[in-house]
């Protein structure tokens, strides 16, 4: 008879005390993203499963959690129904489809769950929560700005100082690639190796790049390229080169190193210097970032890449000390809202992942102790008689005077039994660390009293009815 | 290429108005539910299969959402996971995984999404918001006197006061149906036809009784005993009967009809008169209901069936006028725990259709018009210049009051693209209904001054820059 009683692998419940520090987190991130006009939106928990497929790369389409054809269908294991795998494709489907009733420049956050069919480990789950900030219709520096602005200030309101927020742009990891003479059909591999250089360390990625039969060559220069205490020298010599410890300072000197590398070097097919072009979009963005919260959290880093395949321009990724792997990330996405639409429409965006919010901030107690306060702030304890009629004005009494203190804004417990002598509902009253406790007994009543015990201090006294709340609200 | 941009049928996607107006309702659902001491439950969106199939009768089974086994066990079809087809048996789940980590009386509240793979229809979805509160742990009718308080308070905050909250008894419904000789198997279709009383009359409810084969004078008997206007006299002779047009009189005298009809019928097997016993809950239910705001809206129906099994004891549900079906209900089911865990834990709860509720408001216009505001309360705008350091100065001016009024908690839009002559950005402004637009030009700069225009009344100045809050706020 007894069942299996625990959730899904991979997948939680969230006691109360869970909620209220996962609301916490979420109420700052709305809270900040309002204030950087960002409007909510919702989509639905279940896409078409043509929506999904194909928009995550193979191991994506893996990892989508497929729903049965109901009806007659289940039989055959036919799906035609998907769970969401993340905030993005929804966003461009849904840009599609309401394109006439949106604003020109969309502005959106959404803060809602996605499943993925994963392995589970440390951190990672089955289902959890993106907190997803894009704006749509413009392809201007000053929306990675305001991006990186807004997730300053999230965690900065969340009690983050030492956050790092690593730039870079998907075109001037082309350009370096390309500079590596590395095959166009190995660069994603490449790129998924070399994202892990900050886990793993350089000779392990080194390692694993000569098993893609990278030559050797190709593997300095790329690893030169893109590793932060060390740069081509002028000469195009792969020589160590030292930035400023000022981080704006050795930003702008990263990218004119950057600059000067691929003065020369007009890579794309149409002649156009598109290393130029990134390296103009990432110093505007960190000029362009002086004037906000994010200046001096801003780093560029070239080595950073981004798993998802559908980035165009710049990426970022916020990075935590003691945290492997970040606490999110974003970009430019210019193509995808194409999919769905004959038009194509700029965007970019950032999503934080609550669970690695939470889990850094529990590691280091950083959510503020009345977060997770008690149930209540008074318990209304029931009269304990024999008589059947006192027992039920006891109880209405009790009633009563709960909607008056409720209507005066507190939040009020009412012992929910009767025939419990006064003792047990007070242990009860305390095990759940409620502050103040009331009753009225038949003298109290008589007189319109209520009887206040205060359960820290201990001190009980007799208390003009309406007066109950004031003395609770202190 | 372009593909289907719809949310799968029967699932919706809330753009930001309607999330607003989403998130108003659900602001004051949980805020009522705090002030009654229930704390915050999340569940996750899946469930394994096994929890939920058969809890929810043949029907229900049909209707759950099943997930593909992932892997390579995908091609065959097989389904180890499921949608959330409600909150109450997940509840009962996490009471029997987590009993000894919960309080003797877990009061707890769920605002989550369930899914049915059901027709859809007006009012009816596939994915739709359930906001559940329930107590376990007692017995006493307070549970059922604090789930009504709360579900009137919830509605009075939400603008309704014309709603009922009808009472009925799963024990009484048995006794009706032996004393009109209703066969034991046939119960349970009878009890769907005649909850359908207000919806489609008497009449229609006798054809489909005649139809199940239940004789003329059980429909009779039963028709008499549960029809709000008219019943047995006291010979036991079918006759009409008057009740108080005072609510709570019509309420008493009703169940002291009851009561005296089951004066002489102890009718179950052990010998027990649980006909009595269920009157005698209703009874102090409505009388302890007297001392809170519940009060006036209670009313005793006994043709008020609930399709769901569970349900052990009070049952209840609240109607408004103008809407066919409820916009919530619940009741007691003490043995539901017990599927899960050799304990019998008892339980009582209540649920509101979210959508329901919406649906009601947005057709009497209940909604205040200032949920869905401005996406900004001002927006600056990006001084135009040609030159491309003034150019990179003016966004830079823009994004720095931008951060500075944003940090005196006001919501502020930057508009996102340079180049882009002032006139056009103002438009946008206007469209977009800002109520106030600033920049900062060349000359405002030198002097620390900010151009600021009132959008509504057209009045333009120039303000210092540490005013600019201060005015827009009003």
């Amino acid at each position: 008879m007894a069942q299996n009683t625990q959730p899904p692998r991979g997948m939680r419940d969230f006691l109360p005390a869970d909620v209220r520090r996962r609301e916490y987190v979420i109420g700052i991130i709305k809270e900040v993203y309002e204030r950087y006009g960002f409007e909510p939106l919702e989509t639905p928990a279940v896409e078409n499963i043509e929506t999904l497929m194909g928009k995550y790369g193979e191991e994506g389409n893996q990892l989508i959690f497929k729903i049965l054809k109901r009806g007659v269908h289940e039989k055959t294991g036919e799906a035609d129904l998907a769970l969401r795998y993340d905030l993005t494709v929804p966003l461009a489907r849904v840009v599609a489809e309401y394109r006439d009733r949106l604003p020109r420049f969309f502005k959106r956050y959404q803060i809602q769950p996605v499943w993925r069919a994963d392995r589970p480990a440390r951190g990672r789950f089955r289902e959890f929560y993106q907190c997803d900030v894009d704006v749509l219709g413009s392809r201007s520096p000053i929306v990675e700005t305001e991006l990186c602005a807004s997730v300053s200030d999230v965690l900065v309101r969340l009690g983050f100082n030492d956050f790092t927020i690593r730039l870079n742009h998907r075109l001037l990891l082309d350009a370096m690639m390309s500079s590596a003479m590395i095959e166009k059909d190995k660069r994603s591999s490449v790129l998924v190796i070399v994202d892990k250089l900050d886990k793993i360390g350089v000779n392990s990625v080194r390692n694993q790049l000569a098993m893609l039969n990278i030559p050797g060559r190709s593997i300095d220069t790329i690893l030169y390229l893109m590793t932060n205490t060390s740069f081509l020298s002028l000469e195009g010599k792969l020589a160590p080169q030292e930035f400023s410890e000022d981080p704006y300072q050795a930003n702008s000197e990263w990218l004119a190193s950057l600059f000067r590398y691929f003065k020369d070097f007009p890579y794309d097919d149409e002649g156009k210097n598109a290393a130029h072009e990134a390296i103009g979009n990432l110093d505007k963005i960190v000029e362009l970032s002086q004037a906000t919260s994010a200046a001096r959290h801003i780093k560029i880093d070239p080595a950073l890449a981004r798993g998802l395949s559908y980035y165009t321009g710049a990426i970022m990724e916020v990075t935590v000390p003691g945290l492997a792997g970040s606490v999110g990330g974003g970009g430019r996405y210019d193509n995808l809202v194409g999919m769905f639409r004959k038009e194509d429409i700029p965007a970019s965006g950032f999503s934080f992942g609550l669970e690695r919010i939470i889990l850094v901030m529990a590691e280091r107690d950083m959510f503020p102790p009345d977060i997770v306060s008690a149930p209540a702030d008074i318990m209304v304890l029931v009269w304990y008689d024999k008589d059947k009629d006192k027992k039920m004005q006891a109880a209405k009494d009790s009633l009563q005077l709960a909607q008056e203190l409720r209507d005066s804004g507190l939040r009020v417990d009412v012992y929910p039994v009767r025939n419990v002598k006064l003792g047990t509902q007070m242990a009860y009253a305390s095990k759940r660390g409620v502050p103040f406790v009331a009753v009225i007994g038949e003298e109290e009543r008589a007189k319109s009293f209520v009887s206040l015990k205060n359960m820290q201090t201990g001190k009980q006294e007799t208390v003009v009815r309406g007066e109950v709340a004031r003395k609770v609200k202190g």
